[in-house]
Protein backbone atom coordinates (compact mmCIF):
# COMPACT_ATOMS: atom_id res chain seq x y z
CA UNK A 1 0.00 0.00 0.00
CA UNK A 2 0.84 3.38 -1.03
CA UNK A 3 1.41 5.78 2.31
CA UNK A 4 3.22 8.91 3.42
CA UNK A 5 6.15 8.34 4.86
CA UNK A 6 6.61 8.53 8.50
CA UNK A 7 9.94 8.62 10.75
CA UNK A 8 9.88 5.11 10.93
CA UNK A 9 10.06 4.67 7.35
CA UNK A 10 13.65 6.46 6.86
CA UNK A 11 15.75 3.86 7.73
CA UNK A 12 14.36 1.35 5.23
CA UNK A 13 14.40 4.29 2.31
CA UNK A 14 18.17 4.85 2.97
CA UNK A 15 19.00 0.79 2.82
CA UNK A 16 17.28 0.58 -0.67
CA UNK A 17 18.95 3.20 -1.84
CA UNK A 18 21.92 2.26 -1.29
CA UNK A 19 21.32 -1.19 -2.48
CA UNK A 20 19.37 -0.09 -5.58
CA UNK A 21 22.71 -0.41 -7.84
CA UNK A 22 22.33 3.18 -9.27
CA UNK A 23 23.25 5.49 -6.52
CA UNK A 24 26.63 6.39 -6.07
CA UNK A 25 27.94 7.78 -2.29
CA UNK A 26 27.22 11.20 -3.18
CA UNK A 27 23.64 10.96 -3.96
CA UNK A 28 23.13 8.48 -1.33
CA UNK A 29 23.73 11.13 0.73
CA UNK A 30 21.84 13.17 -0.42
CA UNK A 31 18.63 10.93 0.20
CA UNK A 32 19.90 11.17 3.70
CA UNK A 33 19.75 14.78 3.80
CA UNK A 34 16.73 15.57 2.35
CA UNK A 35 15.19 12.61 4.46
CA UNK A 36 16.79 14.65 7.34
CA UNK A 37 14.80 17.87 5.83
CA UNK A 38 11.72 15.91 6.05
CA UNK A 39 12.35 14.53 9.26
CA UNK A 40 13.15 18.01 11.08
CA UNK A 41 11.21 20.81 8.86
CA UNK A 42 8.47 18.60 6.97
CA UNK A 43 7.61 18.50 3.36
CA UNK A 44 6.27 21.60 2.61
CA UNK A 45 9.18 23.88 4.47
CA UNK A 46 11.31 21.21 3.28
CA UNK A 47 10.75 20.88 -0.22
CA UNK A 48 10.70 17.12 -0.15
CA UNK A 49 7.65 14.57 -0.01
CA UNK A 50 8.37 11.06 0.43
CA UNK A 51 5.57 8.29 -0.30
CA UNK A 52 6.35 4.34 0.16
CA UNK A 53 4.85 1.51 -0.69
CA UNK A 54 4.62 -0.15 2.35
CA UNK A 55 4.00 -4.44 3.47
CA UNK A 56 3.38 -4.79 7.21
CA UNK A 57 6.36 -3.00 8.57
CA UNK A 58 8.71 -3.46 5.09
CA UNK A 59 9.02 -0.58 2.77
CA UNK A 60 9.46 -2.02 -0.76
CA UNK A 61 10.18 1.06 -2.30
CA UNK A 62 10.07 4.84 -2.26
CA UNK A 63 9.44 8.17 -4.29
CA UNK A 64 10.14 11.54 -3.56
CA UNK A 65 8.81 14.94 -5.36
CA UNK A 66 7.95 18.27 -4.99
CA UNK A 67 7.05 21.46 -6.28
CA UNK A 68 9.17 23.51 -8.92
CA UNK A 69 9.49 27.38 -7.18
CA UNK A 70 8.42 30.06 -9.75
CA UNK A 71 6.27 28.05 -11.93
CA UNK A 72 2.64 27.19 -11.78
CA UNK A 73 1.86 23.58 -11.40
CA UNK A 74 5.47 21.86 -12.12
CA UNK A 75 6.22 19.35 -9.98
CA UNK A 76 10.01 17.40 -9.56
CA UNK A 77 9.74 13.84 -9.80
CA UNK A 78 13.07 14.08 -7.71
CA UNK A 79 13.57 10.62 -6.85
CA UNK A 80 12.17 7.17 -7.16
CA UNK A 81 13.93 3.88 -6.18
CA UNK A 82 12.49 0.09 -4.95
CA UNK A 83 14.20 -2.43 -3.06
CA UNK A 84 16.19 -5.04 -5.93
CA UNK A 85 14.77 -7.78 -4.15
CA UNK A 86 11.17 -6.56 -4.89
CA UNK A 87 11.46 -5.58 -8.60
CA UNK A 88 9.71 -6.70 -11.53
CA UNK A 89 6.58 -6.62 -9.58
CA UNK A 90 5.15 -3.23 -10.97
CA UNK A 91 6.35 -1.16 -7.30
CA UNK A 92 8.14 1.36 -10.08
CA UNK A 93 5.22 1.99 -11.57
CA UNK A 94 2.55 2.08 -8.90
CA UNK A 95 4.93 5.21 -6.92
CA UNK A 96 5.05 7.03 -10.41
CA UNK A 97 1.04 6.28 -10.57
CA UNK A 98 0.75 7.47 -7.18
CA UNK A 99 2.87 10.81 -7.22
CA UNK A 100 1.15 11.62 -10.78
CA UNK A 101 -2.34 11.38 -9.35
CA UNK A 102 -1.29 13.50 -6.16
CA UNK A 103 0.58 16.06 -8.47
CA UNK A 104 -3.14 15.92 -10.91
CA UNK A 105 -4.90 16.31 -7.42
CA UNK A 106 -2.89 19.65 -6.11
CA UNK A 107 -3.54 20.99 -9.89
CA UNK A 108 -0.18 20.31 -10.99
CA UNK A 109 0.33 20.23 -15.02
CA UNK A 110 3.65 18.87 -15.23
CA UNK A 111 6.25 16.21 -14.08
CA UNK A 112 9.94 16.62 -14.71
CA UNK A 113 12.04 13.45 -13.94
CA UNK A 114 15.68 14.35 -14.49
CA UNK A 115 17.68 11.70 -15.27
CA UNK A 116 21.53 10.33 -16.53
CA UNK A 117 22.12 9.61 -20.06
CA UNK A 118 24.81 7.26 -19.05
CA UNK A 119 24.03 3.93 -19.75
CA UNK A 120 23.79 2.55 -16.13
CA UNK A 121 20.64 4.38 -16.40
CA UNK A 122 19.12 2.93 -19.55
CA UNK A 123 16.71 0.96 -17.30
CA UNK A 124 15.01 4.17 -16.09
CA UNK A 125 14.62 5.89 -19.08
CA UNK A 126 13.25 2.86 -20.82
CA UNK A 127 10.71 3.02 -17.52
CA UNK A 128 10.08 6.89 -18.21
CA UNK A 129 9.71 6.13 -21.80
CA UNK A 130 7.19 3.40 -20.96
CA UNK A 131 4.97 5.30 -18.69
CA UNK A 132 4.49 8.13 -20.75
CA UNK A 133 6.75 10.54 -20.50
CA UNK A 134 9.04 12.51 -23.23
CA UNK A 135 12.80 13.04 -23.52
CA UNK A 136 12.58 16.38 -23.88
CA UNK A 137 15.86 18.30 -23.42
CA UNK A 138 19.05 17.03 -22.97
CA UNK A 139 21.96 18.68 -21.61
CA UNK A 140 25.77 17.01 -22.56
CA UNK A 141 28.36 16.16 -20.11
CA UNK A 142 26.23 17.88 -17.32
CA UNK A 143 27.06 15.35 -14.25
CA UNK A 144 30.17 14.66 -15.75
CA UNK A 145 32.21 14.30 -19.01
CA UNK A 146 30.48 11.72 -20.81
CA UNK A 147 27.25 11.55 -18.80
CA UNK A 148 24.46 13.99 -20.11
CA UNK A 149 21.41 15.34 -18.45
CA UNK A 150 17.96 13.90 -19.84
CA UNK A 151 15.12 15.68 -19.19
CA UNK A 152 11.97 13.90 -19.20
CA UNK A 153 8.52 15.39 -18.91
CA UNK A 154 4.92 14.34 -18.45
CA UNK A 155 2.09 16.89 -18.70
CA UNK A 156 -0.67 15.73 -16.68
CA UNK B 1 33.71 47.05 -7.32
CA UNK B 2 32.37 43.68 -7.45
CA UNK B 3 32.26 42.10 -3.71
CA UNK B 4 30.87 39.15 -2.05
CA UNK B 5 27.40 40.54 -0.32
CA UNK B 6 27.10 41.09 2.64
CA UNK B 7 24.15 42.33 5.71
CA UNK B 8 24.09 45.64 4.76
CA UNK B 9 23.20 44.94 1.08
CA UNK B 10 20.14 43.26 1.49
CA UNK B 11 17.69 45.93 1.50
CA UNK B 12 19.44 47.29 -1.71
CA UNK B 13 19.37 43.94 -3.36
CA UNK B 14 15.72 43.59 -2.85
CA UNK B 15 15.02 47.38 -3.95
CA UNK B 16 16.49 46.22 -6.90
CA UNK B 17 14.83 43.26 -7.60
CA UNK B 18 11.70 44.74 -6.77
CA UNK B 19 12.11 47.68 -9.18
CA UNK B 20 13.72 45.87 -12.27
CA UNK B 21 10.53 45.32 -14.17
CA UNK B 22 10.86 41.85 -14.91
CA UNK B 23 10.20 39.86 -11.77
CA UNK B 24 6.93 39.60 -10.34
CA UNK B 25 5.95 39.79 -7.10
CA UNK B 26 6.51 35.16 -6.21
CA UNK B 27 10.13 36.17 -7.81
CA UNK B 28 10.32 38.92 -5.71
CA UNK B 29 9.43 37.40 -2.18
CA UNK B 30 11.76 34.06 -3.64
CA UNK B 31 14.88 36.66 -3.81
CA UNK B 32 13.76 37.77 -0.49
CA UNK B 33 13.71 34.12 0.88
CA UNK B 34 17.14 33.18 -0.78
CA UNK B 35 18.83 36.47 0.93
CA UNK B 36 17.54 35.04 4.29
CA UNK B 37 19.27 32.16 4.08
CA UNK B 38 21.99 34.01 2.58
CA UNK B 39 22.08 35.75 6.27
CA UNK B 40 21.07 33.22 8.33
CA UNK B 41 22.64 30.16 6.98
CA UNK B 42 25.34 31.28 4.87
CA UNK B 43 25.98 30.85 0.87
CA UNK B 44 27.48 27.24 1.72
CA UNK B 45 24.81 25.74 3.46
CA UNK B 46 22.21 27.44 2.60
CA UNK B 47 23.30 27.10 -1.40
CA UNK B 48 22.90 30.35 -2.79
CA UNK B 49 26.14 33.02 -3.35
CA UNK B 50 25.17 36.67 -3.58
CA UNK B 51 28.03 38.99 -4.97
CA UNK B 52 26.87 43.13 -5.21
CA UNK B 53 28.43 45.55 -7.91
CA UNK B 54 29.06 48.26 -5.50
CA UNK B 55 29.94 52.22 -5.75
CA UNK B 56 30.61 53.55 -2.09
CA UNK B 57 27.58 52.71 -0.07
CA UNK B 58 25.16 51.88 -3.19
CA UNK B 59 24.71 48.70 -4.91
CA UNK B 60 24.38 48.79 -8.77
CA UNK B 61 23.47 45.42 -9.44
CA UNK B 62 24.04 42.01 -8.01
CA UNK B 63 23.91 38.35 -8.80
CA UNK B 64 23.63 35.02 -6.78
CA UNK B 65 24.67 31.77 -7.65
CA UNK B 66 25.51 28.45 -6.62
CA UNK B 67 26.80 24.77 -6.87
CA UNK B 68 24.23 22.10 -8.69
CA UNK B 69 23.93 19.36 -6.35
CA UNK B 70 25.34 15.69 -7.48
CA UNK B 71 27.21 17.21 -10.32
CA UNK B 72 30.87 17.30 -11.43
CA UNK B 73 31.47 21.52 -11.71
CA UNK B 74 27.72 22.50 -12.57
CA UNK B 75 27.04 25.84 -11.16
CA UNK B 76 23.67 27.91 -11.41
CA UNK B 77 23.71 31.55 -12.18
CA UNK B 78 19.86 31.75 -10.20
CA UNK B 79 19.84 35.33 -10.40
CA UNK B 80 21.20 38.51 -11.81
CA UNK B 81 20.00 41.72 -11.79
CA UNK B 82 20.80 45.87 -12.57
CA UNK B 83 19.69 48.85 -11.00
CA UNK B 84 17.16 50.36 -14.17
CA UNK B 85 18.86 53.59 -12.74
CA UNK B 86 22.33 52.08 -13.64
CA UNK B 87 21.43 50.43 -17.10
CA UNK B 88 23.61 50.19 -20.45
CA UNK B 89 26.89 50.78 -18.38
CA UNK B 90 27.96 47.05 -18.13
CA UNK B 91 27.08 46.26 -14.95
CA UNK B 92 25.50 43.10 -16.15
CA UNK B 93 28.42 42.16 -18.08
CA UNK B 94 30.93 42.95 -15.24
CA UNK B 95 28.61 40.55 -12.58
CA UNK B 96 28.86 37.88 -15.10
CA UNK B 97 32.23 37.66 -16.00
CA UNK B 98 32.87 38.19 -11.85
CA UNK B 99 30.71 34.64 -11.35
CA UNK B 100 32.54 32.77 -14.23
CA UNK B 101 35.40 34.12 -12.93
CA UNK B 102 34.52 32.87 -9.24
CA UNK B 103 33.20 29.69 -10.94
CA UNK B 104 36.51 28.68 -12.78
CA UNK B 105 38.64 29.25 -9.69
CA UNK B 106 36.78 26.84 -7.61
CA UNK B 107 36.96 24.06 -10.38
CA UNK B 108 33.24 24.63 -12.27
CA UNK B 109 33.27 23.96 -15.93
CA UNK B 110 29.54 24.61 -16.76
CA UNK B 111 27.32 27.44 -15.96
CA UNK B 112 23.48 27.50 -16.61
CA UNK B 113 21.33 30.30 -16.89
CA UNK B 114 17.84 29.44 -16.77
CA UNK B 115 15.72 32.16 -18.30
CA UNK B 116 12.07 32.48 -19.42
CA UNK B 117 10.75 32.32 -23.38
CA UNK B 118 8.38 34.95 -22.97
CA UNK B 119 8.98 38.60 -24.75
CA UNK B 120 9.46 40.31 -21.16
CA UNK B 121 12.87 38.33 -21.21
CA UNK B 122 14.08 38.95 -24.83
CA UNK B 123 16.75 41.81 -23.75
CA UNK B 124 18.05 38.81 -20.82
CA UNK B 125 17.98 36.20 -23.44
CA UNK B 126 20.08 38.84 -26.04
CA UNK B 127 22.53 39.46 -23.01
CA UNK B 128 23.56 35.44 -22.57
CA UNK B 129 23.84 35.27 -26.59
CA UNK B 130 25.58 37.88 -26.57
CA UNK B 131 28.14 36.58 -23.37
CA UNK B 132 29.05 33.63 -25.08
CA UNK B 133 26.47 30.80 -23.68
CA UNK B 134 24.72 29.12 -25.85
CA UNK B 135 20.21 27.94 -25.64
CA UNK B 136 20.82 24.32 -25.29
CA UNK B 137 17.22 23.29 -24.14
CA UNK B 138 13.60 24.67 -24.31
CA UNK B 139 10.91 23.13 -22.27
CA UNK B 140 7.60 24.45 -23.84
CA UNK B 141 4.86 25.99 -21.40
CA UNK B 142 7.28 25.57 -18.41
CA UNK B 143 6.47 28.10 -16.09
CA UNK B 144 2.77 28.68 -17.38
CA UNK B 145 0.83 28.05 -20.12
CA UNK B 146 3.06 29.88 -23.08
CA UNK B 147 6.29 30.99 -21.56
CA UNK B 148 9.02 28.41 -21.72
CA UNK B 149 11.75 27.73 -20.03
CA UNK B 150 15.29 28.60 -21.79
CA UNK B 151 18.15 26.67 -20.65
CA UNK B 152 21.90 28.94 -21.48
CA UNK B 153 24.73 26.98 -20.87
CA UNK B 154 28.27 28.10 -20.47
CA UNK B 155 31.23 25.66 -20.97
CA UNK B 156 33.89 27.07 -19.19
Amino acid sequence: MIVTATNQDGGQIQDITARAGVFNEEEVQCVSEIWNDYETLGAEQGGYYFIVEREGDKVLGWASYGTRDLTDGVYDLFWIAVDPRARRSGIGRKLLDAVENIVRESGGRMLVAETSGAPLYESTRKFYFGTGYNLEATIKDFYKDGDDLAIFIKRL
